[in-house]
């Protein structure tokens, strides 16, 4: 079994007939959910599953699963696939790498008269770039006024999940039985530069960061830009700018991975003749750690105060939104390691700083994600990519860790 | 003649009639030029001009004139005035004080029996806060696109113009004969604080600041704000505010009035969860003198050249505007100087860091301004005040630099 590999040849057929519905001039791929390149992906991939073999369904979410049965009769399903819609202007790997391994992986162990005993099923889930919408449906996350809210275009999530065959009034069935899935194991392109710039093939994730989001508004006086001398100023962006490289400082300052980032920063008048009297801008914090997240805001609050009375200017802020992290299973983890090793390929362990369908899954289930190189870490661009070489690794690794898992 | 002077009751009147055109439920004014507001302070200042004996006339601009005739045949004109257009939600004293005052002055002066040997001619200059437009007319500086250019409401100036009774397709006739002009003087209140905090009643103007307005563009490169670690990102935002300290510590580092001002800056693209790519500043310098605005130039542009090396991002930046700065007449200072002592009034010699009517004067006359006090500096606001007794000593002063420059 340690011998199993998938074809790597075919895995490249895949994503490249995938990149074809949506592709844009740029290169990249446009393919994003509800839209018609979306739905002609879907097509593609529900014809990839059946000729795998694989028995496809569309949930009430409109997420796709192919199902090859297991030998052992109620064995709960090991779910494993991502997602292939995209952002606008997107790249090629980023949810269709994990899409188009799972069912390679599902075909490969097939074509080797692999005999498994769970039921494997391949999970296409529905606008993961939207906010993880199919997975948060499966696992009864998302609510009636998610469904009846309408986006920036005046559709409401409902009416788009039609248009993918999704049954918006009958979501209450998307999520599964308890017990009646084993694992979820999503394969994904890292989207950052750390497995790249230290050459490592495999990262396995330990965790999804949480995330604070804090809106920041200081107030300081506008004033003309001619007739006001330098001394009597209350210039709102000069504090602003004190802030934006404070949060910079205050992150660096402590060892360990945690990220901060401004990144709106809105000005008011904002016109070049004006002294600017207010600023908003937002900071958010990134971490596995919770704790970590709020002793750096801490820090920063300090440096904050600090600026307000340096500046003589009003600061405010307010926690916008906090997401909590989440933690993979680490007997997963081990699985993935040990699939590694099998395939004779280095990994580390690290942090995943971006949502994925595999957060919500940890809601129900053990849930694990495997990651490899982006090249340059671009993503979200048509400049993303990830090398033949390391989708291969990628895929065997997810098969490996599904054989694994099979034995549970 | 030293002891003639204003009434200042009646001047307190006449400001306090003009304000109630446009008057605002936060007490300022929005008498806007072209609006049915600006319509009825027009109308109310020509029927002060007829009360104080004046012929009335509106030239092609809209600027409006009322004129006492002089003794001396020939003579030329002695101008003086303001503006009574205001900003949207502006204050009742910028522009206001100094046409009222001009009225009072003819009337302080037909009262006393004074006979003047040039005409006294009140000028009330259209749109000032538009751009100087009826002034920039009135020298020959406005051009057939000025005048066929849409405004942000999508009519033209020709046709503005129109509305106050401007003949737009002869404003060729609006500049007046070479040689037919003494002098302009204004009054105006300071908009900024230097004479309050320094208790000083009169500013003498020196001259009007030349404005370089430079756009500095920024480029890093946008990342997931999630996924890139902090030391693989080319933030953008943080070289810019880098930007904005070094501006302001630039301009404060060298002894003089220069003004340095960030007054707009944009973030690209400006949400919560990406590492900005991109920012656009403006960067306006303001000083009597060109040469040390480029030499503040000069020294911003070494340190921009640091921060693009230390932040490994690109910095391009272009000059987008030059308003060269113009000078006072030194007889005219001497004038006012001599006026302020006659009054026993403290003075100071300073410049504006605003635009004035008398900028675009200084190009074809002998042109001097008088500045007064604004209560905390504060100007374009509802909060826009000149205490009673500073609006009459700025009238007396204009009253006795009236009187001397009779006698050129």
């Amino acid at each position: 079994m340690n011998d199993l590999r998938v074809n790597g040849r075919r895995l490249q057929e895949y994503l490249v007939g995938l990149s074809r519905h949506g592709r844009t001039a740029q290169g990249g791929v446009s393919r994003v959910a509800y839209s018609q390149a979306d739905i002609e992906g879907r097509e593609y991939t529900i014809a990839l599953m059946w000729q795998a073999g694989l028995q496809v369904r569309v949930d009430p979410v409109g997420n796709i699963f192919g199902c090859r049965e297991g030998s052992e009769s109620g064995a709960p399903a090991i779910l494993f696939g991502s997602h292939i819609d995209s952002v606008p202007n997107g790249g090629a790997y980023d949810g269709a790498l994990g899409s188009m391994a799972a069912i390679e992986v599902v075909q490969a162990l097939a074509e080797a008269g692999y005999c498994n005993r769970h039921p494997l099923e391949v999970a296409i889930w529905a606008d993961e770039e939207g906010g993880l919408i199919g997975s948060r449906g499966y696992v009864g996350a998302l609510s009636d006024s998610d469904l009846s809210a309408s986006g920036e275009d005046g559709i409401s999530l409902a009416d788009k999940i039609r248009r993918i065959d999704g049954h918006p009034e009958r979501i209450g069935d998307a999520k599964p039985a308890d017990g009646s899935i084993t694992a979820y194991v999503e394969l994904h392109v890292e989207q950052g530069s750390t497995l790249e710039s230290e050459g490592i093939d495999i990262g396995i994730v330990q965790g999804f960061v949480g995330i604070n989001h804090y809106d920041v508004t200081i107030t300081g006086r506008a004033d003309h830009a001619g007739t006001t001398p330098m001394n009597a100023r209350s210039d709102a962006l000069l504090a602003a700018a004190a802030t934006v490289l404070a949060v910079d400082e205050t992150v660096k300052s402590i060892p360990g991975e945690q990220v901060g980032t401004v990144g709106r920063l809105c000005v008011r008048p904002g016109v070049p003749n004006v002294v600017p009297g207010e600023v908003e801008l937002t900071v958010e914090l990134r971490d596995l750690e919770m704790a970590l997240i709020e002793s750096v805001w801490r820090r920063i609050q300090l440096k904050l105060e600090e600026i307000a009375t340096g500046h003589g200017i009003e600061v405010a802020h307010t926690l916008r939104q906090s997401l909590p992290g989440a933690l993979t299973d680490p007997r997963i983890r081990r699985a993935i390691a040990k699939a590694a090793e099998v395939c004779c390929l280095s990994s580390r362990s690290m942090s995943s700083g971006a949502g994925h369908d595999a957060q919500n899954l940890a809601r129900i289930c053990p849930a694990g994600m495997i990651f490899v190189p982006s090249v340059g870490g671009v993503s979200h661009s048509p400049e993303e990519h990830t090398r033949p070489a390391d989708a291969e690794n990628g895929a065997n690794v997810l098969l490996q860790t599904i054989l694994q898992l099979d034995q549970w």
